[in-house]
């Protein structure tokens, strides 16, 4: 089914049981019962602006919105686990945390210090210690390609200080700089004494207790040190998980254990939204290509995105992208705030503050949630099984697992209600099995492998193989 | 390098760093500082007989030694963790535990009763939670083929009762029995009742915070049976695992996440006895055959077989089969006491009590042991290397990993002490790579693929690749 390459390590078995959470640390939640003009000082002396809770982000000339600051902390993450352990999922994955001069802390100058505007060490430790303790795994953000220009290194570099100037590429007019921004110098990784000082960083967080990182900009740092930085992450323990960042076809990725994947959004939002036809291709072909596709982020949206109810308005449309999320192969990835309808444009204000009034809440959509979270952590085809296009408008699909009792069939209609017939090519699949819905509870039948489903307008199918006995018959008793 | 068949399920990746320490419980340790005297009563009034510490077990006509009882329970497991921990073994398989007439209770009259013998439900509560805690994973033995006749519903049904007859094969004579044992009613597990309950045993336990099932006598479980546990396992957790008996070469039990490996343990220790010449062959191809072999169980001896020590008395060559144990891929399991120097011939006298006065330990063997664990503990190549010969004898072998630089070469020496030369047939490994021998320091380099290695007279090497910088240069800082 996969292409020939196979992953280089094998996927942590928790990651297949996963959901994860992406909290932008500085606008979830204030911790210790403060507001931002409580803790006013440790931004503005900083050459920081704080801002209310209630304000919207704006974008400004020259990126000056960056300084922009609204308070949240890891105290306040740790603070509102009761809220994710009800919405259920069970992995954090935090933007950047150590100290930097911006609201988006991905300009680091010192990767082993936790920037006190989130609650420094103290704060981490309580964070890693609470959320351990309450089960859940951690994922850390690591920009390991470009770093901060107030870096002390980096600065005595310019100045031409031998010690340090290898570090980077220091030219005789300046430097080179991340896309050409000068405040956000490369490192020079092929030295050695760069990458194991990097190696380092990722070892001391994994050690800490962390469960993963998540590498910014890996086409950047390239094929070698996504390896070096796996094989360190897995030397320690191969439980611990290493995912990268791309914007591109999900494939060639197979020394981590998957990556961003932002070609499943763009190709189910273009869908939906009628701007593409081919998603049963599209996702087939990503699957049939990417032998790490169960180690995957399934996102909809994320802080470098429009927020999805922005982008797709239509609720009962965008029900059907997060039917997609929690059933195409990968961890689905909720960003903070999706989940109760929060919208957006593109950075920054798709960064704007969690809201914790239920008045501002969508709860249909949040309970919306909850039930896809709650199926996708317990059903074994949406864990680890395959994904095979059983029909391409509507899209149905079948995910086959090792034991034919556990299998799914999805279906997603985005237009009127319609009945489809499909061939399931699976000789385990007996005649007369049943498929049931997770959500309505109606029973499907298929015979000699061909089964008819019909499907609501702008509706979907979550459909799972139900063995019925009866009076001690079992056809199951020896297939599997 | 692997069948075309792969496994079913991926194997739980905390088994890929597991070091497993197998016991029998009558005879490890009584909790709670008694003696099997204070116990006497929970044994004699259900028929049997108590035996002291100290006395050898011994075989007896009519298999009677299956009541001789020494004391030895769950409490007094839980008080040596310390060892266990001091040892470095990670997780703890123990032979049933469920309610039965005999010392070894393969033949539960109540799956779900701990025996009161073994401290019953409160102990083994008391044990999961303090071993947990410890982070120890825990491994059940499910006896599910066959149980005891004293079992209610087999007494029932051998009278004629309708409600249980159907859950065993009754004769108009007798009753279909494992091997023919009368005692040991075999299940009708085809029957949809029998096998439902079989699977709530198995959740039932998984769900308290057991790890994992070894299954008993697999092979007449059958396939069916073995990929409705293994399904039923992961259904309640991607993470569980389950491990099935045969006494069989090893291939062809992809349902499950691995078997227990008697095909490594008689080919390495008629190797090292001078019986079988093909070792190399034998365990090349095994490795080739068995895509789940990295699930497997690598064991020199068992509640099952005699100790390794009686049939290994020289102590270089079974320190050989040791390193053997711990470098094949597969999970090492130590046989309580086996690490210490305990003797003994077959079934009863494998089964002797552990020796808990450090004047009855071989040190220098369990100083051994402590190193090995350590090792396979931290080293990626042995925990999910491939196994590729370099040479047949002496035994050479690379362990390939992931990226280049966590590689291992393993050499093992029965012989007069040679030297040999290898070519090693990975591209990867530029001219001029060091390995060191992890135990004693010695430096072997590597020049076009091809690398010579001394090994002493029964004697073995445990080399892993370094990578020696210097002055800035590193030569794989493009390679992985």
């Amino acid at each position: 089914m996969h292409s020939e390459i196979t992953n280089l390590y094998p996927i942590p078995s928790w990651v297949h049981e996963s959901v994860i959470y992406q909290i932008f640390p500085d606008r979830f939640a204030i911790g210790k019962g403060k507001t931002v003009k409580d803790k006013a000082e440790l931004y503005t002396k900083r050459g920081g602006r704080i801002v209310e809770w209630n304000v919207p982000p704006k974008r400004k000339d020259k990126a000056e919105h960056v300084k922009d600051f609204y308070g949240g902390d890891l105290w306040g993450i740790a603070e509102k686990l009761d809220y994710l352990k009800d919405l259920g999922v069970n992995v954090i994955y935090t933007n950047p945390i150590f100290l930097s001069p911006t609201n988006h802390k991905y300009d680091a100058i010192n990767y082993m210090k936790i920037d006190p505007q989130f609650g420094g060490e103290k704060a981490f430790k309580y964070y890693i210690k609470k959320a351990k303790s309450e089960n859940f795994r951690l994922i850390l953000d690591g920009v390991f390609n470009h770093l901060s220009s107030e870096n002390p290194w980096f600065k005595k570099a310019i100045k031409g200080d031998k010690r340090h100037v290898s570090k980077f590429a220091i030219y005789g007019d300046g430097h080179r700089a991340w896309y050409g921004h000068k405040s956000l110098p490369e490192w020079h990784l092929e030295e050695v004494e760069v990458m194991n000082y990097i190696l380092s960083v990722v070892e001391h967080y994994l050690r800490q207790g962390i469960d993963g990182w998540r590498l910014d900009v890996g086409f950047d740092l390239g094929y070698v040190n996504n390896a070096l930085i796996a094989k360190t992450a897995k030397s320690i323990s191969i439980e611990k998980y290493v995912v990268t960042e791309t914007w591109n076809y999900p494939s060639n990725w197979h020394m981590v254990d998957g990556i961003m994947n932002y070609h499943f959004r763009n190709s189910v939002i273009a869908y939906l939204k009628g701007e593409f036809d081919n998603l049963a291709e599209a996702l087939q072909g990503a699957y049939n290509d990417t032998p790490n596709i169960h180690g995957c982020w399934n996102m909809l949206d994320s802080h470098d995105t429009e927020r999805l109810a922005t982008v797709i308005p239509d609720k009962d449309l965008r029900k059907l992208a997060i039917v997609l999320q929690f059933t195409y192969p990968g961890v689905p990835v909720v960003y903070y705030g999706t989940e109760i309808g929060i919208e957006g444009g593109g950075d920054p204000e798709c960064r704007a503050t969690m809201r914790w009034n239920e008045e501002d809440w969508d709860k249909d959509l949040r309970e919306f949630y909850k039930k896809l979270i709650k199926i996708r952590k317990s059903e074994t085809a949406l864990k680890i099984g395959t994904f095979e296009v059983l029909n391409k408008e509507p899209l149905v699909f079948y995910r086959r697992t090792p034991h034919v009792l556990d299998g799914m069939i999805v279906a997603i209609n985005k237009g009127e209600k319609k009945a489809v017939t499909v061939s399931v090519p699976d000789g385990r699949l007996l005649a007369g099995t049943c498929f049931t819905d997770l959500v309505t509870g109606e029973e499907f039948w298929i015979t000699a492998g061909v089964m008819t489903i019909d499907i609501p307008a702008k509706g979907f199918r979550l459909l799972r193989v139900t063995n019925k006995t009866r009076d001690g018959y079992n056809m199951y008793k020896r297939i599997y």
